[in-house]
């Protein structure tokens, strides 16, 4: 059978995209990344729920603390702000950027995959997503193709798939309930494990979803924009 | 100034690589990365007075236990033996490869670099070295190179540099004799914090290195070859 590695961080994007792949035929690897984030006790607990639901063979939980260490970003720094949705000056990064997050978190995807000669990783980048992280590119995951290609083992073949990449919100969104993800069961806020925020940028673009297709989020909100 | 990530495990050829760093005008930002192997507090300690004798701005170690979870090396799985030199058969990519270890490394220093605004990242890979790990090839670093390019942010510019890729290990010894490498704070050895074995691989072609220039190592050896 074959196998992906599936990066699955408790969100909405990245459940769907367990679910596409599970849909695809993959038996899943469920790789889980701790980093410091203010939200990552829930994460943690949504990751687990959708990987029970898909049979995933194997949970990896992996902490990434050095990430906080490193630091320079609002999502792993208490002492900067998460801003609200539409606070933040429209210039160069959000503050919530993490550092080449991105290629961490398919890094250690690639050494697991290589380790159990799976097929292919999933990853549930958007470049038509809300910012402009360049860790999110579409000219991103394919020189990281191009670096599993030539960093791995000659005796296995692994596939970086995005099919989220050129897909937006709603567009991932109505994917999922034609699945039947259980979006109970995720969690996008970057502030609080309990009710969500409402107001910060993924809280903004994940209700936004919502909203297009005419549904309500089955999650708690704080305060809905 | 200009400042440089330098990658330091307290091994021979990466200490010499941050004595060339320095040489060459950077500022040291050290980062030291565990990942369960065997003889790790020892390469810590070398590491540190590395670092100290060069006056480094920054230390920052990085525990990478993920590469124990996910397994599949002799360097970090108890279970597994690591070889003498000679011993394994030449079929492959010996055991002591650990999967994909260098592109965790590197994105590691990638985020490091990034978030410090510095010039350059310093590893001490060499293709022409004694084992055909994929993740040391020139084509392999090259790809590296790109996906800094294109996952970082436009506002920083971060060079690999790999002056060691195409040399062996008596060019680099002799290089870091020239610069004064305190090589008794060093190690190499794959199995033991001390004295070292003499006989794995590590160990074999340090011990080479130094008898090809006619110089004594400085370190204990328990039995040489």
């Amino acid at each position: 059978m074959m196998q992906a590695v599936c990066l699955m961080s408790g969100g909405m994007d990245s459940s769907t995209l367990a679910y596409v792949a599970k849909d695809m035929g993959y038996d899943i690897l469920a790789l889980h990344l701790r980093y410091g984030q203010l939200t990552e006790t829930k994460e943690l607990e949504c990751a687990k729920k959708i990987a029970d639901s898909l049979d995933a063979s194997e949970f990896l939980e992996v902490s990434l603390d050095y990430l906080t260490q490193i630091g320079g970003s609002s999502l792993t720094d208490p002492s900067m702000k998460v801003h609200d949705h539409g606070e933040e000056e429209d210039k160069g990064l959000p503050n919530s950027y993490v550092p080449f997050r991105n290629a961490n978190l398919l890094s250690i995807a690639t050494s697991f995959a290589e380790a159990r000669h799976a097929d292919a990783i999933f990853i549930g980048v958007q470049s038509s997503d809300y910012v402009g992280y360049p860790d999110c590119r579409p000219e991103f995951t394919e020189a990281f193709q191009r670096l599993i290609d030539t960093g791995t083992s000659d005796e296995v073949d692994i596939r970086l798939q995005t099919p989220f990449v050129r897909l937006n919100k709603t567009d991932i969104l109505r994917k999922g309930l034609e699945l039947g993800v259980p979006y109970e069961n995720t969690w996008s806020c970057y502030r609080e494990n309990r009710p969500a925020c409402g107001t910060c940028d993924s809280c903004f673009y994940r209700l936004e979803a919502f909203r297009e297709l005419g549904i309500e989020d089955p999650i708690p909100y704080r305060k809905a924009l």
